[in-house]
């Protein structure tokens, strides 16, 4: 009882993975989760809230990245720059984690309940990015048109990486994504 | 027994906003709307599934419109242009609607349930106009990122729309929130 277990967390959110893609989420409980795991319901309790939270933890720890992103900006950049800079710098972390990421992606996209938290997630990404950009004296509308331009960015670069067989890191690949905003705008009339 | 009600359904409309404005979303029941509007409840569900339909029962009228507008754009302009003249196209008959689109708005925002299916909308709305656009022979990844951008110009100026004392009509504020997000781009490294 309260035995230390060597990387219980990375255990659970494993087994939880492969459990929702085996057999759906809705069909998958934290009891099957814990004995794939090797660990006991009472540990993943310790860890995670629900059998949800497996899949969001980490969204407040990639807003606060990109929060951080856009803070550390030199100054002297555009809205735009900043946020490109935030998204690039702020995804880093992912690079290592694309197998899960791909796992979890079809996972979220089976279903509902989990297509809408992740858009809530989202939604609340752009909102702090608009105001970590008002922090750096960037006024309205600018800062909430470049705050939703980047997760426009972001979702349609996220969703190639996760979809697509090449190698390249999510970080080139956002480069590439608002490279291709910057164009397509600058091309326009 | 379905006797004709003259403008039922905008009678319905009004006393939902109301109702809801003043008692709140989650406290109002179908039986108090239809006795604000003089009607009865069976006349209610004649026009809406139920109480929530009433704010989102013109989602797909205005996906509709905006894909339209897609479908109609001259050929020869590019992607995100092919967009922004969908989107001032397609909200045009929003305008006589403001006082209704705020109020609705002050609703949505304060109803953690209806922000959801806000954002559910949204999203719903992006796909809809990434596919007009690869109808149109648009390839990936240039759809999605053009609708995505789309979406984030129209939440920008929408909420500039409901929550500002200027009289712009929605589709000049889309049409300068464009503008904005081009020059922001353009001026971009």
């Amino acid at each position: 009882m309260g035995r230390w277990e060597p990387n219980a967390r990375g255990r659970l959110e494993l087994a939880a993975l492969e459990l929702y893609g085996e057999n759906g989420y809705d069909q998958t409980t934290v009891a099957e989760i814990a004995k794939r795991a090797g660990l006991t319901e009472r540990t993943f309790f310790r860890h995670f809230a629900d059998k949800r939270e497996v899949l969001f933890y980490g969204a407040p720890i990639l807003q606060g990245w990109l929060v951080d992103g856009i803070n550390d900006a030199p100054g002297g950049l555009s809205p735009i720059d900043v946020i490109g800079a935030a998204l690039e710098a702020g995804t880093r972390f992912l690079g290592e984690r694309r197998d899960l990421a791909r796992q979890r992606y079809a996972i979220v996209l089976a279903t509902p309940e989990l297509q809408e938290r992740e858009l809530i997630k989202l939604a609340t990404l752009a909102t702090a990015l608009a105001d970590a950009l008002r922090g750096r004296g960037v006024p309205d509308p600018a800062a909430p048109l470049a705050a939703e331009a980047g997760v426009a960015v972001f979702k349609v670069a996220f969703q190639r990486w996760v979809t697509s067989a090449d190698e390249d890191s999510l970080a080139q690949i956002i480069r590439e994504t608002m490279s291709g905003l910057k164009t397509m705008t600058a091309g326009a009339t």
